[in-house]
C-alpha cells in the first residue's frame, strides 16, 4: 500500500479510536508495511496534528509500546469557539418567561455539539476518567460527545424512574431554587465502585443537580474526577467548588431583553501547553 | 506544505464536515496549493475511502462545484456491527423484571454508538433529511450520532414540560401497552414548517411513540422522511408502516431466561452499491 493512502486510512482509524493504544506491529500488519515504514507514517501524523493544533500522538516506547490518538483542541480555536458560543447565545430571542434562556438548539447543532464535546475532553485529556455520568435530558448529547473524545462510557442519571433500568441506587437533592426536593436515581449496574467519573451537565445555577450527582457517585464508592457544564449561571452561591464552565451567563433581563455572557472559566483552567 | 501532510489534514477536515460541499479553491486556499495538486490529493482520497468501504467522496462538478464528504458503512461492516449488538444483547443479565431488557449501556458505549450513527446515516444518506427528531432519554445519544454523520441539527421531544423549552406543541399519542393516554410536546421554534424529519429511537414496540412523533411533525407541517430505531419488538401489530431496525428482538422470557434476538431490517433495506 503507498504512503498516502495508508495515511489517509490511518488518520481515520485514529481518530475514531481516542485514548487507544495501537500498537506498531498492528500497523505493519494491517498495512502489510515494514515497522519502519510506519514509524515514519506516524512521525508525519504526530507533525500534522501538532501543527495544526488538532490532538496530540502520544507515544509509549517499548515492547508493549505504540501510539496513542489523544483530541486536543488549540488555545485559538478554544477561544474561538466560546466566543462563537457567546455570540450564539447573545440573541434576545432566546429569552424565555422567568429570565430562562433557550439553549436547546446549541446543544442540537451537531458541529458545536462535537467542538464543545473536544473542548471538554482537552480539558480533561491526561485526568483519569472512567466514565461520563449526566442527567437527562440536555445533558445527555453533551455527555455522548464528551465520552466520544475521551473514548469512554457515559451514563445517564435519570429524574424519573423508567422500568428499563432495572434496580437503581437514588438519592434527594435540593433544586437549584432551594425550595424543592426532587430524586435522582442510576441503575445499579451501570456504575462500578472505584469508578472514575466526569460529571457534565448543560447548565448549573446554584450547583444543586450536580451535588446530586456528586452524592450518587458516592453512593457508588466511585470518584468524581471532574466537574464541567456548558454554562454556569453567574450567582455568588454555589454549592459546587471546583468546575470548569465553557459559558458564563451574568444576566437575563426579560423586561431590557438583555443577555450579559461571558466566556466561562474553561479557557484559563485548561493546559493548552502540550502542543 | 507537502502531499502527507495536505492528506492527513484533508481527511480529518472533511471527517469533520460530513455532507458539505467543500470547492476546491478553497482546499487550494487553505493549503497554498495548486488546484491540480488538490484534485489529485482529493482522487487518492477517494479511492482509499471507496476501497476501505468508509466514506464516499461525492464529486460535484462546474464552477460551483467541490467535493462532499459522506460518511458509509460497507455492507461487511454493517453485518458484524449488527452481529456484534446481537452478541452484546444476547445476555441473560439484561433481563429485567417484567420482560424488559436493560440496554442502557450500548448507548453508552461510544464506539457502539457511533457505528450506530454512522449505519443509520448510511441508510439515509442520500434521503432529503433537514433534521433528526427523537423523544428523551435513551433516544437522545442516538440522534446525536445520527446528526452528527447526517451534520443536520436533532431535537429532542419531551415527555415532561420543561420551562427551558419555551412555547411547546404538544400531542397525545397511546403508550405501546394501548392502555395508557400520554403527552409529548416539542418546542415551537425547534422546527420550520416543511422540515424533512427523520425520526428515531432506541425501541420499538407496538410503534405508539414513533407515532406520537409523526403526529408531532404533522403538527409541525412538517414530513417525515424516514423512521429508524435500533431495536424493534417482534410483535405482529405495529402501527408504523416503514422503518428500519438494526435489531429485531423475538422474545424475552424472564423465567427461562431465554433472549432471542434477530438482525432487524436494515441490512436487506440499505443499498450498499454506492461503493
Amino acid at each position: 500500500m503507498k504512503r498516502s493512502e495508508r495515511l489517509i486510512d490511518m488518520t481515520q482509524y485514529l481518530l475514531s479510536k481516542p485514548h487507544t493504544l495501537i500498537s506498531l506491529p498492528f500497523f505493519a500488519s494491517k498495512y502489510d508495511s515494514a515497522k519502519s515504514s510506519i514509524s515514519e507514517d506516524l512521525s508525519i501524523l504526530r507533525k500534522t496534528l501538532a501543527t495544526n493544533q488538532n490532538g496530540y500522538l502520544q507515544t509509549i516506547a517499548g515492547a508493549a509500546g505504540g501510539v496513542r490518538y489523544i483530541p486536543f483542541m488549540g488555545r485559538v480555536d478554544a477561544i474561538n469557539l466560546v466566543e462563537e458560543l457567546i455570540k450564539n447565545v447573545d440573541d434576545e430571542d432566546r429569552i424565555l418567561p422567568g429570565g430562562f434562556l433557550y439553549l436547546s438548539d446549541i446543544i442540537g447543532n451537531p458541529q458545536l455539539l462535537q467542538a464543545i464535546g473536544k473542548l471538554t475532553a482537552t480539558h480533561f485529556a491526561f485526568s483519569d476518567i472512567d466514565v461520563v455520568m449526566t442527567v437527562e435530558t440536555k445533558g445527555a448529547p453533551i455527555a455522548a460527545a464528551v465520552a466520544r473524545f475521551l473514548n469512554v462510557p457515559f451514563v445517564i442519571v435519570r429524574r424519573k424512574p423508567k422500568i428499563t433500568e432495572g434496580p437503581t441506587i437514588s438519592v434527594n437533592y435540593i433544586s437549584s431554587s432551594g425550595t424543592r426536593f426532587e430524586k435522582m436515581e442510576l441503575a445499579k449496574r451501570s456504575l462500578k465502585p472505584h469508578s472514575n467519573v466526569l460529571i457534565v451537565d448543560d447548565f448549573m445555577k446554584g450547583g444543586g443537580t450536580i451535588n446530586g450527582m456528586v452524592n450518587l457517585v458516592n453512593e457508588f464508592d466511585a470518584n468524581v474526577s471532574g466537574i464541567s457544564v456548558l454554562c454556569e449561571a453567574k450567582t455568588s452561591e454555589k454549592s459546587v467548588a471546583d468546575y470548569v464552565s465553557l459559558l458564563n451567563l451574568e444576566e437575563v433581563d426579560p423586561v431590557s431583553k438583555q443577555i450579559k455572557v461571558n466566556p466561562g472559566n474553561v479557557i484559563e483552567r485548561t493546559n493548552f501547553e502540550v502542543f
